[in-house]
């Protein structure tokens, strides 16, 4: 097994940031390093693969996945990327481990790490909360000399609080992600209304065309485009078709771009042609939602609380929303914190948090109306980031 | 909790076949009661969720995603679908819970699937071998009244086994999609060698656009295009760019195509200009070892004995591969069998696997060549579906 030192020419990737990501990716570790040494965690190790896809692996040391990351009580920060070439070029870690030569298995990884860390027997090592319960035995069994920990809360709580709110680098990223969708949303709008843009794929293709050459990944997630004949669902499927789209009736357009790993997520809504009533009426109501939902956002409100008042609203016209209201979004197109009304919804928005609302409502007959826009939480209140909106055509 | 029995009228997804697909469906879950009533267990639930993407709800359903599956040893199949439209439109079973009206909770759909079959206390309960630890706690103590089984044994393994080996609408439906696949690489190789792609988002937008046309869900995966500047990484990142593709040097191109949820997998290697003889010998190392590789495939030949075949193949010309010679494909871009040389597989190869192989070598300064097709395993040998090839511009 070779482990090589980590070399100070790395190049790393550019983040929008007056801080080089070299400091952001040490900063967000010290952080964690504090809550291993103050709770008792020898090492923690991270998993981003096929089984589970962990974009706090890119988070924590700028490495764009299928790799396992480690963090050890003595302040070293040890990856074992699949593919090393990849990792000299984007990562930025105290040490690498090239994961081929452990036969891709996390258990020798953890065995090679704890050797090259030697970490005394009976030292705490926690592994992802997301661990199948047969892996985790596997671990216990293989890593006999040690306290193998697989909860939900712990480290991984921290790094979710630590993820849901942004720092600065992220914020700026924020809104040159946001200026980008914005600018794709008045492009689409304009080719729709020209007739340019007809059909289900074309918008799709259009928006992963504009977004690669604005310099982005690509899309955030598949782009679910829904003419009138499909916008009833709450995610359509296939997700785009070479059907028609923008036609009379009403048409759902959910789509994000991603840069340097963030996604933005936004959800158009586009009506034309002479409207039934009961259509008219899921534009009204939405549109009111989503304004209610907007004049609630605050850092301090309980996440749910906004949820809640927003059902109750729909509830008032008979009406019932089948998903959540919104969501916090970043390297994850859904993370925390989660704005549904349920009752063990504890999350408490905070400044700097980025969030979905997507009010919206489906009817078979009448098809669906959906409108999601990206919200920075601010110390008095929103800040709306994108402009997703109904369009009349 | 509304429970809907299934209505005759349901409008099912045309699968390429001579059965119905509600037969198809219907004759994959008659295997696995078998099973069930063979190994006494009275109760399985499949996710399919953002946590957890299981493509056997699709198989055993035809629901494309986002719901619970149960199978109860009364021989009923119970879909608990988060968008009950969609579910109407896709889906096959027996009774549906809209599981919106149980929170999206896991554990309170399976207290409510166990009360609609009237399951008599201590029966057994298989959940997902991929249900993490501190998630499997909660089960058991929601369901204290089963004995709720989590391992990666049994009917998991049993399903994995059934769609590893694929049925006569499968391979069918396979020849469609390699048809398809061929059109789209030799439409590619006129577009590249004519200089109407040049560049990887170019080559990538090209693939997705053809691949809808033709009534395709789109891409199996994203496309990863790698000009000669990157084609040194197993999986170039970001998958595409806007950099150039096909120029002086070795260019990768792996990509995919999806119809009714299943997808292939083909990579090509795109070679331009005077080569330098490292360039030249992976080529021809590459080329030789995917004929070495085709030559062995069989059924009852172990996968792993191919993989070992290769793995000394290119140790004799002092070579590494990085990852393994190839795997199943189907609903899954990667699904079992696995074709690596590691001593723990213990896959043997079975008249109608669908597998890939694709030998590859990279080098960081000399860049990468892969060439990855998809192969139909057959009594006497192997039936190469897809036509990958290194192409010399």
């Amino acid at each position: 097994m070779k482990v090589s030192k980590a070399s100070k020419t790395l190049k790393a990737p550019k983040l929008a940031s007056p801080q080089s990501p070299i400091a952001l990716y040490e900063k967000r570790r010290q952080k964690l390093y504090d809550w291993m040494a103050e709770e008792g965690t020898h090492l923690v190790m991270l998993e981003d693969s096929d089984r589970f896809r962990d974009p706090s692996v890119r988070w924590l040391s700028g490495h764009p996945g299928d790799a396992l990351l480690f963090l050890a009580i003595d302040r070293r920060c040890i990856l074992a990327p699949w593919d090393i070439n990849m990792a000299m070029l984007h990562a930025e870690a105290d040490a690498f481990i090239p994961y081929a030569d452990l036969d891709l298995r996390p258990e020798k990884a953890l065995q090679a790490v704890t050797a090259f860390c030697k970490m005394p027997k009976g030292m705490r090592i926690e592994i992802p909360a997301s661990t199948p319960y047969p892996t985790f035995l596997k671990y216990v069994e293989e890593l006999s000399d040690y306290d193998v920990i697989c909860h939900e809360g712990g480290i991984w709580e921290e790094i979710e609080l630590c993820r849901s709110v942004k720092d600065e680098a992220e914020i700026t990223l924020y809104r040159t992600i946001s200026a980008y969708t914005n600018e794709i949303i008045d492009r689409l709008e304009a080719n729709v209304r020209s007739g340019k843009l007809t059909t289900e794929i074309d918008i799709a293709l259009f928006i992963e065309a504009q977004s690669r050459a604005m310099g982005c990944e690509g899309s955030g997630f598949p782009t679910i485009a829904a003419g009138p004949a499909r916008s009833f669902a709450i995610h359509a499927f296939p997700p785009h078709t070479s059907g028609a789209f923008g036609g009379d009736g009403l048409s759902i357009l959910d789509f994000g771009i991603k840069l340097e790993g963030y996604t933005s997520e936004v959800t158009l809504t586009f009506a034309r042609g002479d409207l039934s009533k009961a259509q008219e009426k899921m534009l009204t109501l939405v549109e009111k939602a989503h304004k209610i939902a907007l004049s609630m956002v605050k850092g301090g409100v309980p996440a749910r609380s906004i949820g809640a008042e927003v059902d109750a609203f729909f509830a008032r016209s008979k009406k019932k929303m089948p998903h959540g209201l919104g969501h916090g979004i970043g390297l994850d197109v859904h993370e925390p914190p989660n704005l549904r009304s349920r009752s063990d919804n504890n999350w408490v928005l905070e400044p700097g948090m980025i969030i979905t609302i997507e009010p919206a409502l489906y009817d078979p007959v009448h098809g669906g109306c959906r409108m999601e826009n990206n919200i920075l939480v601010t110390e008095t209140g929103a800040e709306q980031l994108t402009a997703a909106r109904i369009i009349r055509l």
